[in-house]
């Protein structure tokens, strides 16, 4: 980890209830909505609907200004092709909710119009939101062995059995009404991980998926860099190229890099238990530490149940070889020595609930961590888990644990395409117009200008957000009009359990907690006869409580009661009666609701 | 940012309901709670008074096993002396907090044996806590010029006038009690920052403060070697020295570099508008940054309040140099060409309501983003920041604005030792005994091994908690007794507005939401008058309010009120007649209220 808390921590911070009053709205406020407007350029620049017919559209509904729920949409006449359907993680100003998908609306409304959904690979932010649109859009699904594997995996988990699935291999090409689709292999930190050149009527487009270069992978095929050439050679109308690590210099670290160092850790803890942390999607990772394994006689024992999961359903397909009698059960742990296994676990991101955070926090009882483990974190940290993280780590430095991660020893390779990695695949490819995707915008920018140093006209290239569509007519990129696109929370049963109001409200009852006030009158005499009040999420005294009751008795002594027209009126006299009185105590504001029972 | 989402994102996400409901427990409960234990093995230790009164005890109230708040009491005999009284950002387990400061319930107890609070420098995590620490103890705080300033402002806005403020210069001493103190200046990210070289009865105790070496500095002496060397040649009994960077190989970045790096930007962009964020207490940096509009003939604004005060507060005691004439009101900007000025602003870390941030989402009227702005973020990511850092920076770059942060440029250097530095500091030290501070567990454990790798024997050297006491007798180093310490939460109010129950609420109410269930129950026939139902903070449906108004009537059918002893035994009848149905429908968890009314 090479940032650090270092310089001026009192940096604006001073204001800080100033802040605090303005996150809500700056929280709230700042998620992306469905929205439907209409570009007034691009109205100007539409063709008529006859012309409109020669167009290719491309269409954002995820994945651009975000790294997270890739999904593109192809269109030409009639005919509609998806590229991926991903999910994303909801961050800190959507509390309670669990995964959040794109607005897929504009495919439902035109469902007999798409012709399948093609997917690049089995990562959440690819495949995440297959079970939620899968059912009200029907169409086949594409994909090679082990991306279908995980698919299938995660549609079963939702009760669904019958999407059509149809297994590509990389190499391979399928025809979905004007677009023929073929499937090129390249590395990536998953297997079975393609791009793919769509031949339209236009011209091809030529979709990165993510990728890297790696001439040197680990049970894997170097990425088909004569094919793409080829392809290359013979024209490509529109790149569209993941950013992920546009950032960063160079070259994309080698798997192999990995297998040394990996192989340093196993030499030197001969005499140790070994825990070694991965992405459980990382199958060739898998692969490299049961090899490991193999070679210096350690049993495998795998941890974790989305990594056992994994490990099954890959090895069923043949994508991880597993020799027999290697694998042993954690429940047998105890029957060895330490340095005669291996245990490869989930939890690289602190997941609260993961093997590794409960190993670390003392509360798994099948592994339980002492002074001769070596615990290997063979990750990235994934911004925003860094708290998570480092507190696992911690924690079992607390248990006495020898913990590696992020060294100098190189014990994880990111599966994306640095900077030359890109100038590689661009010069390759010479495609006529650019569009960078999966990246947030400052990515897609600096993706944008490395596309222009190489030598591609600006007015060639197009940076897109969600919900805009590119028009292509084989002559020039335009920006056409916006689509209703944007995001859908899943929160609890179901899309859209929580709207923006609701979050809001979570919020605002995180921050500053709750007052309920519960008022009887009395239907007949229109007199106050109870008055009860309950603070939740906030602390309150009996003073407190009872300085309100006073505030409101005072707010109500001058009211007619029989004058008040509803409850809702005598709702926000409550309301108005307690508000800064309650500030004046707590120096909060807490939702106060009034319920007023007319008995 | 070299960290980027790579690999395998659906790793262990499957079960996030799982890990949701569990979420709770784990933010709930992980939070420090002040501790009054006995430590066995200390109790067996522990001397008689007598002998007792020759030890020399280190407490550490803060500032070990995390980084922030630091607070450490030297105590010998019935002499206290406090070194920093610092405050910490709360976390994402703590909503609606303020910030979090050391419980110093022991110093309070002890309050007329504290001889003085020695600061070692400005920054809010050794400075932050006094406000809220001074009016109970009432001793006298020490500090250097700045250190001062930041600190009476800090007490003035909390309306405290007649704390005891008094300056010692670098190089200077000070007696309290039995112990003398020596402030040696260091280089830090903040000008007047001192380590600190405390003669007491049983030997020397040297605690670096926040420190780095830099032998090139801008606008500031360099550290103060030959006088730490002289103090190392003398004989020094314990090192407390801090541990952020000791990660990090090498040596820290000079401040030369920076200014390098700084006028590069200055001449690269003559005709561009230049808004530079940095951190307000850095004052050097700002030093440098005026010194370079001085040159390039630019006249200097600043923007942000904390920045205004801080430059207002250092030019007034000499610690930052303004030319005369060279600043001007924001409010004068429109009258300057964009080649003619440079903003100096606050929001280096995206703090909603800083300048910075408000310049990038348009909401700052009086400092327009534009496609001739270069903004140069002069500052690191503080971990946890990143989202909020990098959406500012997405938000610029979308106004056509250049960005630079954090590139191949050198445009910050931090202000701590990294691992040569803290090698050097040892070497010249020679300390008989080694605690390693201001670090979580990882950076005091790796320090720990850094001392032992220097020929420290392991026995001399302790890590500590919060909570912990070290015992020196001038020939070991033990660990004495626990004694009561932890976290204060500032929220709201005051100190401790917010308890664990209070937080666990504030946390469940966000994830899960909230259903009122008002019951009206008549007094004289104990039959049911009024049943109303609101949810908050979850999506409910009329439907959802109708089926749980059944199940609670139906719950109640078999109810006999009469024979119901009272109002809470009613409310769990109602609470148990609807949680099932509620998670049914929403599969959620919300808090659920029954208020029962007797009318």
């Amino acid at each position: 980890m090479a940032k650090k808390i270092t310089g001026g921590k009192n940096t604006a911070k001073a204001n800080i209830r100033e802040q605090k009053n303005n996150k809500l709205k700056n929280r709230g406020l700042k998620q992306e909505r469905s929205v439907k407007k209409v570009d007034p350029v691009a109205s100007k620049n539409k063709k008529p609907e006859k012309d409109a017919k020669k167009d290719l559209k491309v269409r954002f509904l995820g994945g651009v200004g975000e790294i997270g729920k890739n999904m593109t949409v192809l269109e030409y006449g009639k005919d509609i092709l998806v590229i991926d359907a991903g999910l994303t993680f909801p961050g800190d100003n959507m509390p309670g909710v669990d995964m959040v998908i794109p607005d897929a609306s504009y495919l439902t409304e035109n469902r007999s119009r798409v012709r399948g959904i093609v997917i690049t690979h089995g990562h959440e932010d690819h495949i995440g939101a297959l079970p939620f649109i899968i059912k009200d859009l029907g169409a086949p699904i594409f994909g090679t062995k082990l991306t279908l594997t995980l698919i299938e995996n995660k549609l079963k988990e939702r009760g669904i059995e019958n999407a059509k699935l149809n297994c590509v291999k990389a190499g391979g090409s399928v025809k979905l009404g004007c677009f023929s689709v073929e499937f090129i292999g390249v590395n990536h930190s998953i297997a079975g991980a393609v791009a793919l050149s769509i031949t339209t009527p236009l011209g091809v487009v030529f979709h990165s998926g993510d990728f890297k270069v790696d001439y040197t992978p680990v049970n894997d095929s170097v990425i088909d860099l004569p094919r793409i050439a080829e392809i290359g050679k013979k024209g490509v109308m529109l790149l569209l190229c993941e950013s992920t690590n546009v950032e960063i210099e160079g070259s994309a670290l080698s798997e192999s890099a990995v297998r040394k160092a990996l192989d340093s850790v196993f030499s030197e803890n001969a005499k140790r238990r070994l825990i070694i942390a991965t992405f459980a999607s990382n199958v060739h990772r898998l692969q490299q530490i049961i090899d490991l394994a193999e070679k210096y006689k350690r049993k495998v024992v795998f941890s974790g149940r989305s990594m056992i999961n994994i490990a099954e359903s890959a090895s069923k397909i043949g994508e991880l070889f597993i020799p027999d009698g290697i694998v042993a059960d954690v429940e047998r742990l105890k029957y060895f020595k330490d340095e005669e296994v291996v245990i490869i676990s989930t939890g690289t991101q602190g997941e609260p609930m993961s093997a590794l955070t409960r190993m670390a926090s003392g509360e798994f009882n099948k592994v339980v961590i002492g002074g001769n483990d070596t615990v290997v974190l063979s990750s990235s940290v994934i911004p925003g888990n860094e708290k998570m993280i480092y507190g696992v780590i911690n924690n079992l430095y607390k248990l006495g644990a020898e913990v590696i991660y992020e060294s100098l020893e190189p014990i994880h390779a990111s599966g994306h395409a640095c900077r030359e990695d890109l100038k590689l695949l661009h010069t390759l490819l010479k495609p006529k117009f650019f569009i960078p995707v999966h990246g947030e915008y400052r990515h897609l920018k600096k993706h944008a200008d490395l596309a222009k140093s190489l030598g591609m006209k600006e007015s060639n290239i197009m940076i897109a957000e969600i919900g805009d569509t590119a028009v292509l007519d084989g002559k020039s990129i335009k920006r056409g009009e916006k689509f209703k696109a944007g995001s859908n929370l899943v929160d609890g049963v179901g899309i859209d359990g929580a709207d923006s109001y609701v979050l809001r409200d979570r919020i605002h009852l995180s921050e500053d907690g709750l007052f309920v006030i519960v008022v009887g009158v009395d239907e007949m005499s229109a007199e106050l006869t109870s008055l009860e009040i309950i603070g939740k999420g906030i602390a309150v005294t009996d003073e407190i409580i009872n300085g309100a009751k006073a505030n409101i008795l005072n707010a109500l002594k001058n009211v007619d009661m029989r004058k008040v027209n509803d409850e809702s009126e005598l709702a926000s006299i409550i309301r108005r009666g307690v508000k800064n009185y309650l500030y004046k105590q707590t120096k909060k504001n807490p939702m106060i609701l009034p319920v007023v029972m007319v008995v």
